[in-house]
């Protein structure tokens, strides 16, 4: 068994083409040999947001603090905390903050994700959407 | 895709022997068909606790609100809101609210738990613990 306090967990900048104002931690990662899963928590700051993107697995989230949203596919759903969200494999997501505080959320991925293509959408895919 | 809101998952008493004020969500469940885990809330009432127990899978838990300590083989470590813990196969486990609110906390486990044996302790089996 292993106990850790989130904020003894290093934040690092998230430098993926297409995110901004984005940061995470790995709260169980790779060197925690846990068997199925992994458990990240991720900040946005004001204005940030992760890369519009898709890939082959899936990603369960939990959210934590602050105003946000989530692009799905061509609309902009509002979130807040509390609330949870199944993106299924392939669904073409991006996490927005769209409040004044950091957007806190968890996001667990299945360990099979290691190595998996990742396609980011051109930001000028996001021009249609629906504000 | 699919959001749902928390307070819109039915919230049902965990009648499993040993538990105590226990009640759970099924945030992602079984009808949700995620590929490969489930996330659950429990809330545990002032001094409700889950059953001391083992199984062949892991947890991981993130700790939302309240005061709580889990109980690790022989010994009660406390937690508290932004906590992780990281319950590997065949721990020995009980999670306990030591405060006077609502302690709630996420417990996501793998589909292949499903049908998986677990082995409750004997309550008597506390009395040993380190307070």
């Amino acid at each position: 068994m292993k106990i850790k306090r989130t904020e003894d967990v290093p934040l690092a900048e998230v430098t993926m083409e297409g995110a901004a104002g984005c940061k995470v931690r790995w709260l169980v990662g790779e060197a925690d040999q846990a068997p199925n899963f992994a458990m990240r928590q991720f900040e946005l700051e004001p204005g940030g947001h992760t890369p519009r993107h898709f890939h082959p697995y899936e990603h369960e989230i939990y959210v934590l603090a602050g105003e946000g949203a989530i692009v799905d596919g061509d609309e902009v759903r509002p979130l807040r905390p509390g609330d949870v969200v199944i993106v299924s494999p392939d669904d073409v997501h991006q996490f927005r903050n769209t409040g004044r505080t950091p957007f806190k959320m968890l996001c667990l991925i299945p360990n099979s994700a290691a190595g998996k293509n990742v396609t980011v959408v051109p930001e000028c895919g996001l021009e249609p959407v629906r504000q």
